[in-house]
């Protein structure tokens, strides 16, 4: 066996060709999505007035176990995948570490994130379809700018929401959105009712996720030719990120190498979801036993501290219901958190596999992170995005206890994407001006008080 | 033959072991340096209390054929190469051309560009001189973080001499800069001797690299334990940046393929020279005849409207002259520029090609470039660095011609790097507020008439 490189390329042939849908090998399904109107589990024409039609039939299909990629998506994908598997042995020697680290580097494109696997099926699918339009919302701004760039390649219009705070903290991420032809409005805003109801309340609102998709919803139902598409926290989206995992796994193949422990940063689960994806059908059909690790803030820990209950999925209670692990669609996440964890929910398959014991979660201060990442760019050359900071934050100290119990392990990380329009952030952090947010259980409280009561 | 995919990977053993040194091979050398202070063909003595003295010897080399990269400098090089040379399908289609376009990408790396290839050569040298420090200057940018990267590696202390201009329309790329450690300055400052003359005689002076660069070398050379380090022009720094070009040439054998024409952007000339490299050695040694073009602004157009003479490298004339083109050291480019083609001279090796007809030039105006940078984004899903953008432009321009000549040619060319950090300029081209600058024959003369005067 060859020593492993530091890159580990696959070829273009070797593009999965196919997606893996974690749900047909579940025993525990996730609870059925519910629609607000019937309160009855939802069927996909509920979904069809927002959803295109093939995503919603994805989204609500717990048995296909694969679901072939169209000619089209592999296409686009071509232009940057297959996405190198790294071994950091520059980190590794830093921390003075028996385990192997290898990180799946998903930022090699454009967009700068993994969102793009995902941007570019549902785009797909609406121009497919016929739609002329797509409304999203953005929170750190890679979905909005994945999403951009998927609808040029496929000739769409496109209206991002993005989060006010992120709006504000990153003014050059909304520059690329509009230079691929976006349309890119701040959230909450004065172009829908919802919009209008929030500022009304609370006028010094900054936004969260949660309230941008209620405007994204909004604005697709009302519009002719537009639907929505989240990025995100939908079963169909994990489905999309399954590429992360299946080209991970297939890259440590070739020198026949296999995870002990896979660790990816958590918001609302997409990059987690996909990277873990086939290590959990391993895990689910018996044939291995991988550790699989979350990591989310401290600062919006919706595993770690959040409830296993039904919830909508945006603030303003237009989406349908679904069952996961939320602090409640009302939180209010802190504004000094940087970059995109910030979702008060997390997909509904993770949820399932965490609440059964299939998954671990912890959660990490936002400083930690940063020292993290600082370390890592350091030495890897790559400057991480905060998302991303959080699972580097995990692999560090997964191999520090590698260090201490003189234990080889092998760890996989996902590094979702590149910091470059975090800089704001970074310079807080560089200058001692950032600080940790721990929210009181009282905090958490009011998120809990307004959850929905669904009979299951 | 089978079909060459979007992306070709080299493997890490096919990292070059040797830089190419172009010199060896040209008949007409580049005229020798002159040390200003005797008039003399300057001797590695004469550069060593600038210049470390491995590099100052390789400055001054002409014969030596092939380099040694020293196992320090590739073991870093591992960490982002082989860089992948793309074929630009999309590209070709939109275009409906029967070119093929393949570009070496250069911008997967943190600092995002080129530059990182001779920022760690230089760093490990002075590393292995003993130095703690090391100066330099940076226009847009990008030299300063592949600099910071570097030393940040190797554990040395960084000061950045930043063109002011640049500082002001990057605020984030500092904060790149200070994540890895360096301590970036605004030039003209009032930290050198050079810095406030020139201040004192035009307090609103934004800024050149000229200048940026007196800065540094009055730096470098008052401080214990530092040296001066740049990033284009030299002849140093070609030889490092030859890598571009070996792997380019080595990734299409691996489909049986030779450009017809090879297209760069040219600054100080640090991309276009490592990219040639090779294929001017083939075209010097009777092997092959292709076609090599350097694409320039028209604000800065050093080969297509400079004079071929002796000239300081630095607005200050306190480095040594080397005879090149040159829009004289006192030119001061347009502020409305985006991006670091500003420098007033060209590389001498380079200069001396272009002189004997090895090589042409072009130049091309700034919305023309960005027209192009922004096709190129949607269909390549890359958004290029202004610099780049030149090149696409070039490249475009005769893969049209080849569509109206019916001509199915091979182009390669040169993307340097990202444009993340370009946000500002991409904003002014989207809002339609960016316009071009055509310096008059008297702008031109009044550079030209500073020009010192040397008996060759």
């Amino acid at each position: 066996m060859s020593k492993v490189p530091h890159r580990i390329y696959l070829s273009e042939d070797e593009i999965p060709r196919q997606w893996y849908n974690i749900r047909a090998d579940m025993k525990n399904k996730p609870a059925p999505i519910i629609n607000p109107g019937t309160m009855k589990p939802a069927v996909p024409e509920d979904l069809y007035p927002v959803f295109c039609e093939k995503p919603a039939q994805q989204e609500l299909d717990d048995d296909t176990r694969y679901f072939d990629i169209p000619e089209e998506v592999v296409e686009m994908y071509k232009i940057y995948r297959p996405a190198p598997l790294i071994r950091a042995y520059n980190l590794e020697k830093a921390l003075d570490t028996p385990a192997r680290i290898y990180y799946k580097f998903e930022g090699n494109n454009t967009s700068g994130s993994h969102k793009l696997n995902s941007a570019i099926a549902q785009a797909y699918y609406a121009k497919e379809q016929g739609m002329t339009s797509l409304a999203t919302e953005t929170g750190a701004g890679q979905w909005g700018t994945a999403l951009s760039e998927a609808c040029s390649y496929f000739g769409l219009d496109l209206t991002v929401y993005m989060v006010k705070v992120s709006a504000e903290q990153k003014p050059y991420r909304r520059a690329v959105m509009e230079t691929f032809g976006a349309k890119v409005i701040a959230s909450p805003s004065e172009t829908t009712e919802i919009g209008r109801k929030i500022l009304g309340m609370d006028p010094g609102n900054r936004g969260s996720l949660g309230c941008a998709i209620s405007e994204a919803v909004e604005t697709a139902v009302k519009t002719e030719g537009c639907r929505y598409v989240l990025g995100s926290v939908l079963n169909q989206v994990l489905l999309h990120q399954s590429v992360i995992g299946l080209e991970s796994k297939a890259a440590l193949e070739k020198y026949d190498k296999y995870p002990d422990i896979v660790i990816g940063c958590a918001g609302g689960g997409s990059n987690l979801g996909g990277l873990i994806a086939p290590f959990v059908q391993d895990k689910l059909t018996g044939k291995a036993n991988p550790r699989l690790l979350a990591v989310e803030p401290v600062s919006c820990p919706s595993l770690t501290r959040g409830k296993f209950a039904y919830d909508f999925c945006d603030t303003g209670k237009i989406t349908p219901m679904a069952k996961m692990y939320t602090l409640g669609c009302g939180f209010k996440p802190s504004a000094n958190h940087a970059g995109g964890l910030r979702y008060h929910g997390m997909s509904p398959i993770l949820s399932q596999l965490y609440h059964d014991n299939a998954m671990e979660a912890v959660s990490v201060q936002q400083t930690k992170a940063f020292e993290a990442a600082v370390m890592f760019a350091k030495l890897e050359t790559i400057l991480p995005a905060p998302e991303s900071a959080h699972a580097i934050c995990g692999a560090i100290d997964e191999a520090v206890k590698c260090r201490e119990e003189g234990t080889a392990k092998t760890i996989l990380f996902g590094l979702t994407g590149t910091g470059y329009f975090d800089m704001t952030a970074y310079s807080a952090f560089n200058s001692g001006e950032m600080n940790d947010y721990i929210p009181t259980d009282e905090d958490l409280q009011t998120g809990f008080d307004e959850l929905p009561h669904v009979n299951e």
